[in-house]
């Protein structure tokens, strides 16, 4: 059960969506697998790694696998995130609805702006970025979202790394060289952008 | 040259911001794998679909090739985008430093609310969702943001894709089900989140 693909990490979760969005008691790696857009034989190559092998004819028990991915996953306890840089962006990702009932909770927010440190966004205190350390030490946080401007977020990977945080979601339009330790996701709103430009003028 | 594969558009974009950011006049298919984390028979095989093939213990003619994906991904003029829905996030987009020098420029938002509405965020006056379609046919944009709430994003889908719209970036946490002829790419954080997840948990 060790030893699970990244290509496969990525699955379970959208595999965790379709289930959180399904209503019957079994469900088949067919049907999963059309709800995220894989081939079912995938599907079940990716479950099998959790020790869950669907019954032919039948499929799954969907509150079990759900409970199986949220388990692998760690999402069975609310995961606390940061949030670094309270700008625009970081103010959005504060008030995101979509965090609230898919196991995440905000637990703070960093900046370095003294005009900023120590106003309340969205209910939260703003802290100084000094804290970060001190703030992860004391498992206020697993998970940190940058959302600082470019310049500053080959900085702060390297207080977050130095505070223990592994699990890094990186909005700032930088190419960031994390340690082995640390997995950081991007999102390049830029890549997205220009893949979607391609669809503007070809036909599917 | 025609019927690229999903995933080579895809690729294509991270090879494109792996020459912007190379300085010499060659480049070879190792360099460009090396940078975007892919192998090197990869990178040949989804250039040759561009009619570029590198030149034995040469290379690709950098300039050439970043002209060459630019083409195909419809970026030598700048790409207008419209972001839907003004609100944290809507904001952020639009002051968004990444998109700049990509290819993209904001040349509208809009929203519902009779309180924004009229009103200038970034520089942009915020115009009624109601002249959508016009503004969209008039060629002012030719890809959509949708940053409302999750509630309103299947009615903006319906409106963009009547517009004649085709390229949207979808960050409302909903599951979108576009037409046919719509690309939709979905910013979804709590999936990313989920993923992070893991790794808080198991080491690489």
């Amino acid at each position: 059960m060790r030893d699970i693909p990244r290509a496969t990490v990525g699955r379970l979760a959208r595999y965790l969506q379709s289930l959180a969005e399904y209503g019957r008691p079994t469900v088949s790696s067919e049907e999963i697998a059309e709800a995220v857009g894989v081939n079912a034989a995938q599907v079940r190559r990716d479950l099998s790694y959790l020790g869950h092998q669907g019954v032919r004819g039948v499929g799954y028990d969907a509150e079990h696998l759900r409970g199986a991915i949220m388990r692998e996953l760690g999402l069975l306890e609310t995961v606390g995130v940061a949030i670094i840089g309270v700008g625009h962006l970081g103010q959005a990702l504060a008030g995101y609805g979509g965090f609230l009932d898919r196991g995440f909770s905000v637990t703070g927010l960093y900046d370095i702006d003294p005009d900023k440190v120590g106003q309340t966004v969205q209910g939260f205190p703003i802290r100084h970025l000094d804290l970060l350390d001190e703030d992860a030490r004391a498992g206020l946080f697993a998970i940190a979202i940058i959302a600082t401007p470019a310049e500053h977020a080959p900085d702060v990977l390297d207080r977050l790394g130095q505070a223990g945080v592994r699990s890094i979601l990186n909005f700032a339009p930088a190419v960031l060289r994390p340690p082995s330790a640390v997995e950081v996701r991007n999102v390049d709103l830029s890549t997205e952008l220009q893949i979607l430009s391609f669809y503007r003028t070809h036909r599917h």
